[in-house]
């Protein structure tokens, strides 16, 4: 089987997977390949479909087996028109996108009062019917993080600041973008409105323009603004993970699985998220190749619905849940260097978890202090089996500054950066795939 | 006079033009005011109209004397529609910006296959009749130089390309951004077409797009494109210059000219191009004044037109060409720091070249050893009366990260660099505006 690989791949002289500069180079020609010939695909569109189609024929084409398109259905969001323009006390327009599952306003807009809130916990603090008629602004800024660790609160304004203006009254929201950047590109993302609670519609403005805003207001402007965001939430959209396999020397021992998504929001052309993380763990589960076949099997899941509400995890849990996995590690914030590694191990496995802090130990990379999250694309797996935890997490001091925007494309990805989490989940994986001892489920 | 405009200054307790670190806070705030209450302010729009009243009322309140508004009219253009996407190998939309004087497309667009070309030479080496149909991609692209020095070749891809395309019979062109930044911004700008030379649509994409375009290319892709640029150039549009005074101790000197334009382009609010040339010339007027009346008078010229094509500085020399002129500075290149001053003197005034430098000295920035460039909103008045030239040159090395695009706003200027360009004018005022022999013209 492999010999005849091997055969297959010397006709073709396109990739050499098994050497670790072409792993490396693989990684780079995935993402610009996925950002140029596929482009924006968002989950549940016709891009997504192509992208699964030239997923499929990639993963091939690196060789891995076992190569499997896995359908679902999903609830998605089609985008329409979307314009801003503050009307009073000055018309100027505004860089504004709808967040997904916003509520439509009519063709030619609404308009109305802008009511300014500094923060999410002022709009809540609104009284209700305060907004009747008016369009609620939230101000309320991300700053950068390592760890990102503001987009936990500060990406609430975005998740929730929607249905509590809705639940206030008011006839629209518009919110500083969730990012950390200052440019005139608006930060998108999924909003949600419970059942029970109407749908209104929701944009976000780019900071410069969130800015300029608050000057305005600063001065005690009263501020009139005009909103149109046409786009629709539809169901029952067709989505669908990607699968693929390096089989191990012992195809009965529980799989490591990498995973990533596939999807991207439809403004930028989703290099950083997350091309660079589906590059990264293919790139990877090849160079783990290198040094002769792991114990392990190493299945990478390319997951077709991450960015509007999951879908994908769910998806695989459904088709794979019964099958035995050791560990699930994900790559979905970025393309900037690993900077610690963390783990959440039984007892049982405390030498496996030195092992693999003794690998990365050379690449300057060190146990951090926190515990690992596992990311929306194996939460689901992660939960249901209960596995064991190895996160490994980038730099995500400027990844903020370029997530869910129209800026999100290839020339962001430093080459040198991407390979390091290439080389940092290659070591991993030639710690973990070659485990021969049991990977013990946590309690 | 002065003791009745001190009182009116008290009264309304909001302007200290005359110490010095007022005059600073002086220059933001003139900046964030205009870009926020006036925002983008294209030559020969209503909203230009509106910067001039907002300006002419703004000099008064500074204490500006003499304070008037000259009208002119001027070839502009009214933007439409920008779109473009490709449609072949794969659907992808692209930030696009029309170029202005660019030919129109009909309202549901123009659709061609891409001739691409790596330079303008390139381009220019085209048979004539080949591009028959099709839409040329000129791929230039300028790098950053703290003189700006690439803005004159690589610029003349924008200046010159689409005529060119023209002539060779294309149907349309479009050009990477004249800007080296890499963002999902496009950059604007003026292009023209020579009597003969039939106007097409031409337009520029910003540079990750333009990258994209180059991959697919090297790649041997066969490109299409749709383009739509639905703007058209109109005729006798009203403009208008505001010039104010800080006369001197001798009137009958001749008068020390500053000068900026208060238009700017449409995409962004004109805060670096050049809103701040206008906050860093009337603040440093008001700040030589904080020694005492200067011998000479100071005018202040806030041109409204030199974005597309000039206006401005041609109106000022039909209505004030015939008055004495000492010398005309400009401030028009961003809001970084001064970093040199470079100086042509007649020989007589070889003392007051050395006295300007010394000033300097202290501040770190030294003699340069280029030619003084006048500015295109003196380069008439200069031309007319062959004045002596003085100039101090921003550092431009990010100038053109931002120059004509929706980025231009006024996050983009750090207030402390801006206070340096105040005071380092000031500071040559304080030896020009004080020279008591005669500034000599050139030759």
């Amino acid at each position: 089987m492999m010999k005849r690989f091997v055969q297959v791949l010397a006709m073709t002289a396109l990739v050499l997977p098994f050497a670790a500069t072409a792993a490396e180079d693989t990684a780079y020609a995935f993402v610009a390949e996925l950002t140029s010939e596929v482009g924006p695909r968002l989950a549940g569109s016709e891009a997504e479909a192509r992208a699964r189609v030239w997923a499929a024929q990639k993963l091939k084409a690196m060789g891995f087996q076992n190569v499997a398109t896995e359908p679902f259905t999903m609830r998605g969001y089609v985008r329409g028109t979307d314009k801003a323009r503050l009307t009073a006390p000055v018309v100027q327009h505004l860089a504004v996108t709808a967040l997904d599952h916003s509520g439509s306003t009519p063709e030619q807009g609404i308009e109305g009062e802008v009511v300014y809130f500094a923060t999410l916990d002022a709009l809540k603090a609104a009284p209700e019917g305060s907004l009747a008629g008016k369009i609620a602004f939230v101000d309320h800024a991300i700053r950068p993080a390592q760890d990102g660790l503001g987009y936990g609160p500060y990406g609430q304004v975005r998740r929730a600041g929607p249905a509590i203006a809705s639940r206030k009254g008011a006839l629209g929201i518009v919110i500083r973008s969730v990012g950390t950047d200052s440019h005139r590109n608006p930060h998108t993302g999924v909003t949600s409105f419970p059942a029970g609670t109407a749908p209104i519609p929701a944009g976000a403005v780019s900071n410069p323009d969130a800015d300029l805003i608050a000057r305005l207001v600063a001065k005690g402007k009263t501020l009139r603004l005009a909103l149109t965001l046409t786009g629709k939430s539809a169901d029952n959209l067709p989505s669908g993970n990607v699968v693929g396999e390096l089989p191990g020397r012992d195809p009965a021992l529980p799989k490591i699985l990498l995973a990533c998504h596939l999807d991207s929001w439809d403004l930028g052309t989703g290099a950083i998220d997350d091309g660079a993380g589906c590059a990264i763990i293919t790139a990877a589960a090849l160079k783990a190749q290198s040094g002769g076949k792991p114990l392990r099997t190493i299945r990478v899941l390319l997951a077709g619905a991450e960015e509007i509400g999951g879908g994908g995890d769910e998806a695989y849990v459904k088709m794979h849940g019964n099958e035995p996995h050791a560990l699930a590690m994900e790559s979905d914030f970025g393309a900037d260097r690993v900077w610690r590694v963390l783990t959440k191990l039984a007892p049982a496995n405390a030498a496996l978890g030195e092992r693999v802090v003794a690998a990365l130990g050379p690449m300057g990379i060190p146990l951090g202090k926190a515990d690992p999250e596992g990311g929306a694309d194996i939460e689901a797996i992660i939960a249901k089996q209960k596995l064991a935890m190895i996160s490994l997490s980038q730099d995500g001091t400027h990844y903020f500054d370029l997530h869910h925007t129209p800026d999100d494309t290839l020339d962001k990805i430093d080459p040198a950066m991407l390979t390091q989490n290439v080389d940092v989940y290659a070591a991993v994986l030639g710690v973990v795939a070659n485990e021969a001892g049991v990977i013990v489920p946590l309690e």
